[in-house]
């Protein structure tokens, strides 16, 4: 049976229905943990759903940050240092990369607390997240205000990329599911995720008979 | 074996190479499909993998739309009627959803060339796709230029929220998995997900013991 919801009734319902519901309805979500290190040194790794591709060439990636919300120090040492690291979250270290979210005091650092390693990579100020197969090395390109809501658009330029190579096929593309990438599902489900299909680039003459 | 790339050795990269690889660094990506309908007439379907979450209260939903690119008809019927469908992919029609990326002729429409049936629901203007089991009729509310590499961030509200209701938990949580809503890997790749882990919202007094 199909449910329904207006606009009026999104904003009526509970306020954990309506948190949970709406974090659903885009599908499903990229897990990673961006990790960042302030000028005086201190860690912080915090887990995020909302990052975006922007662009290929150069390449630019987005996230979108709540500042009201728990993670202030991600964007606060971003700001400060202009530079970041985005790990893509695997099955081996889901229940760490969830408990990031838990609001520690501002000396503590989440890697300590949940048990990730920091390391560090070619010289770049802020720390890996060790264990992630696909790691980068971003540098701050512009923050876009969004006046709607509050919400804040961060944009940077992937500086540096590691990549577990047997995922990697000659043409580009990546084995994210052989990784043992996740998806987010709402604000609390970890799903594996299973490769069915991968279809050629979409050409109006070589377009399939759907119409069997 | 670990690959890198630097910032300038991705811009080296062969175009397709380049393409392939840095639309898969994000991880899993949401599959949806946005419909329109012009002031005309015309509807219009096309795949997106760009939506992101922008708030629950009020529910917000933004996507990033390259101008230049094939679904340009997406953008304009959006600014010119004000109204739009998000309808997510499910597994049964994934071919289909991805073909609605060919260049077809203004006047084509996807939902008939890729067969998928456009619906219409409590008199909203732009048409649903009827096989999605989750769909949404969104109102534009702003678009954010990203001068940085000509993107569009186009912002909208949920108006109406449609969602086969078996898969719809007690707490407003979603059991995408068992709709059967897929994600995209890369530009191509398409992947059935399987939920394997929920934790709670995370609070630093209920910590799991992860230094056992």
């Amino acid at each position: 049976m199909e449910q329904s919801y207006t606009h009026q009734e999104i904003l009526d319902l509970d306020r954990v229905f309506r948190l949970n519901l709406i974090n659903s309805v885009t599908g499903f979500k990229p897990a990673v943990l961006i990790a960042t290190k302030s000028r005086d040194g201190q860690e912080n790794v915090a887990i995020f759903s909302s990052v975006v591709h922007l662009g290929s060439t150069p390449p630019l990636i987005g996230f979108i940050m709540r500042p009201t919300t728990v993670p202030r120090q991600t964007l606060e040492y971003i700001l400060d240092t202009k530079y970041y690291t985005i790990n893509q979250v695997q099955e081996s270290f889901i229940e760490q990369a969830h408990y990031t979210s838990a609001k520690f005091e501002e000396h503590e650092s989440e890697f300590e607390r949940c048990n990730l390693k920091a390391s560090y990579k070619d010289g770049f100020h802020a720390p890996y997240v060790e264990a992630s197969q696909l790691k980068m090395g971003l540098k701050l390109e512009q923050t876009i205000d969004i006046a709607l809501n509050g919400t804040i658009l961060v944009i940077g330029s992937i500086q540096h990329l590691y990549v577990e190579d047997s995922c990697l096929q000659s043409n580009g593309r990546l084995r994210l599911d052989k990784l043992g990438t996740v998806a987010i599902g709402g604000l609390n489900k970890y799903n594996r995720v299973e490769e069915i299909a991968e279809f050629p680039y979409a050409r109006v003459h070589e377009l399939p008979d759907f119409n069997l």
